[in-house]
């Protein structure tokens, strides 16, 4: 029997007709070498954004699984298209939905966990020859409703899946694996050939783009090495795998200017409580010693921020002009020198930081928006290099 | 219990999401009387096309199952749309696939034919005393694959759910009911006020788009009485009913323009395998007295028109600027005065007539494409006034 590989295709990488064949081309050559395929698929380009904006034309606030129906038809056209380009290149391929592929999740529409794979569909398909396309994203919960899994599900449909094949994981994107920064914002990025788990992510929950940190997380219990890869060139990208030794070394900067940035005087419990109401995951809490707690929350993340303002308990402030800049790597908190140097480099570049805190993976500087550029690029050179 | 009705609604009536809100506002309005309601619907507008242009873009002959696969989605969006149009107006709805809804079909992709039906799940939605939205169209197959029932075929959905649902069945479209002839055709026809299912079945076989053919015979053999109404107003439309006396009289006049009919002297059979093995379905085959056998199909069922070709018989001639004329009525072949009036208004015209053919139900006239439009006028004028 021969080995089994998960590759995953992102929106982009199908975003019109022609890529979709490339990537039947890519998965046809895959084959030839002898391996047994299950390729997940992501939405054509915008369609996942344009599918969301025919809802919001009729609801402010759709109701969750009914959004989750019509978001998963974005999946569902690449797969079949993907599949149709194969049989073109006479490569037997046959599609399935996250239901059919067996994907349980909990019944949290729009942001569903996976609890189970049962792959038995998939696994005859491969045993007939076939190569298997799997539409990401979504699952099917215990009461039999589609799910999603949140942006950048995908990810995850592909890493739960090599677990449940016992297969290897690939994930396809327009780069060609994790950078030590954005090149856009940092040109003398490099790519890394290697990161831990965790140092992963924590870069993608700062937002790095290349990778889905739920994904991550996912690979990381199940003890799946994810390898990142260019769907355009033909290099070996980037290995994400299982913490070796401890390094206390900066891989990776990360920056995100798009998010909330709420802050409290006193007791913060009325404020995370109408944030736990309205859905709405923090991606950091930060106490500081003066009293203050800071919760900081991608925008993406918000859905009816109008809603969300109007429920906000008196005394919050809501900082929206700012973003934060984070350093990752295994031990950082441990290392004071990591700490000092950073808000010396903050401090050098006249940059505000209103709050900044570490954990055992990353560091991260809560700034002005206007000055998230410059403090990952400094950063990036004082601390990597 | 209150009464149940399944009402239908075409593309053009969800085609943006405007006319959503009006569906949704018509569908609220006969909740508040007191019905439970079942709602049927197609995909928006175009979206079929689009998606089949897609498909069409990678192959000219993809895999019936992956289109199946792809197409299902355009009723999938509308559902999901359509039931967030009624939260938005407080009306507590819920929308499922073909699939959920149970519509069991044989195995015939892009063809199928529903088997069984089995709306455990809907009755528990209906009961818990929400709207229950339908995607038409599709279906599901014993071996769990996802299937179409061909075009038009929501209406089938709509008719086989008011059988197994003990339902009203109400089939909304952009025009008032049934007409005697279109009338961008014939400027005088009028609205039908009752006809009966085989009537209306020979009528929608050939050209009349306001019902489908294969739904209307479905509803003859449940029994079902089927309501075809306009969205935009309030008329009662047209009753397509169980026959009652046989009246020997014109109901109505239609006409196709968009048909191949292939003709071959001689014995038929390898061009009727030809036609079988490429899955073409007849609408009439027609033997002349002089050992020439004619045979039309509808363009928009020939899939692979230049493979089809390639493969038909030496000695079959294509007539691609053809169309047919039909008259549909009780008895019309046991009344030789019509088909004599008819083929004298043809000879009038001027339209040569290339082939006829009557049965217990209909006259359909074959001539030259240029000529059908004012032929179809002419008979309306002479046979229904």
């Amino acid at each position: 029997m021969s080995r089994i590989v998960v590759q995953k295709f992102g929106g982009s990488s199908v975003a019109d007709v022609e890529k979709i064949r490339k990537v039947a081309a890519r998965v046809k050559a895959r084959r030839d070498e002898g391996w047994q395929l299950v390729v997940v698929v992501s939405a054509m380009g915008d369609t996942t954004d344009e599918l969301l904006g025919l809802a919001k034309k009729i609801s402010a606030d759709p109701p969750r699984r009914e959004l989750d129906m019509l978001l998963t038809c974005g999946e569902r056209i690449s797969m079949a298209l993907l599949s149709m380009a194969l049989h073109e290149q006479g490569v037997p391929a046959i599609s399935f939905t996250g239901s059919q592929s067996g994907i349980i999740t909990d019944t949290a529409h729009a942001q569903a966990r996976i609890i189970e794979v049962k792959p038995a569909r998939l696994e005859e398909a491969l045993g007939n020859g076939k190569v298997v396309i799997v539409a990401g994203y979504q699952g099917v919960s215990k009461h039999r409703e589609v799910t999603t899994l949140g942006r950048g599900g995908s990810d995850t449909t592909a890493v739960a899946l090599a677990a449940a094949l016992g297969a290897d994981c690939e994930i396809y994107s327009d780069v060609d694996g994790v950078f030590t920064a954005d090149p856009r914002v940092v040109p003398s990025a490099k790519k890394l050939e290697a990161l831990t788990h965790e140092e992963m992510q924590e870069l993608a929950s700062a937002g790095a783009k290349v990778l889905n940190a739920q994904a991550v997380e996912f690979a990381r219990e199940k003890g799946i090495v994810i390898h990142a890869r260019s769907t355009h060139t033909a290099g070996t990208g980037t290995r994400v795998e299982l913490s070796t030794a401890s390094t206390s070394r900066v891989k990776g900067v990360t920056c995100e200017t798009d998010v909330w940035v709420m802050a409290v005087q006193g007791a913060p419990e009325r404020l995370l409580e109408v944030l736990d109401g309205a859905q709405v995951k923090a991606r950091n809490v930060l106490f500081d010693a003066g009293g203050r707690t800071m919760v900081v929350v991608p925008t993406q993340d918000i859905h009816g921020p109008q809603a969300l303002r109007a429920k906000l308990p008196e005394g919050v402030e809501v900082l929206e002009d700012h973003g934060t800049v984070t350093c990752v790597g295994t031990g950082l908190n441990a290392d004071f020198s990591i700490v000092r140097r950073a808000l010396g480099v903050a401090a050098g570049l006249g940059a505000p930081v209103a709050g900044a805190y570490a954990s055992a993976l990353q560091l991260t500087l809560i700034t002005k928006r206007e000055q998230v550029k410059a403090l990952t690029k400094k950063l990036h050179e004082e601390l990597i290099g």
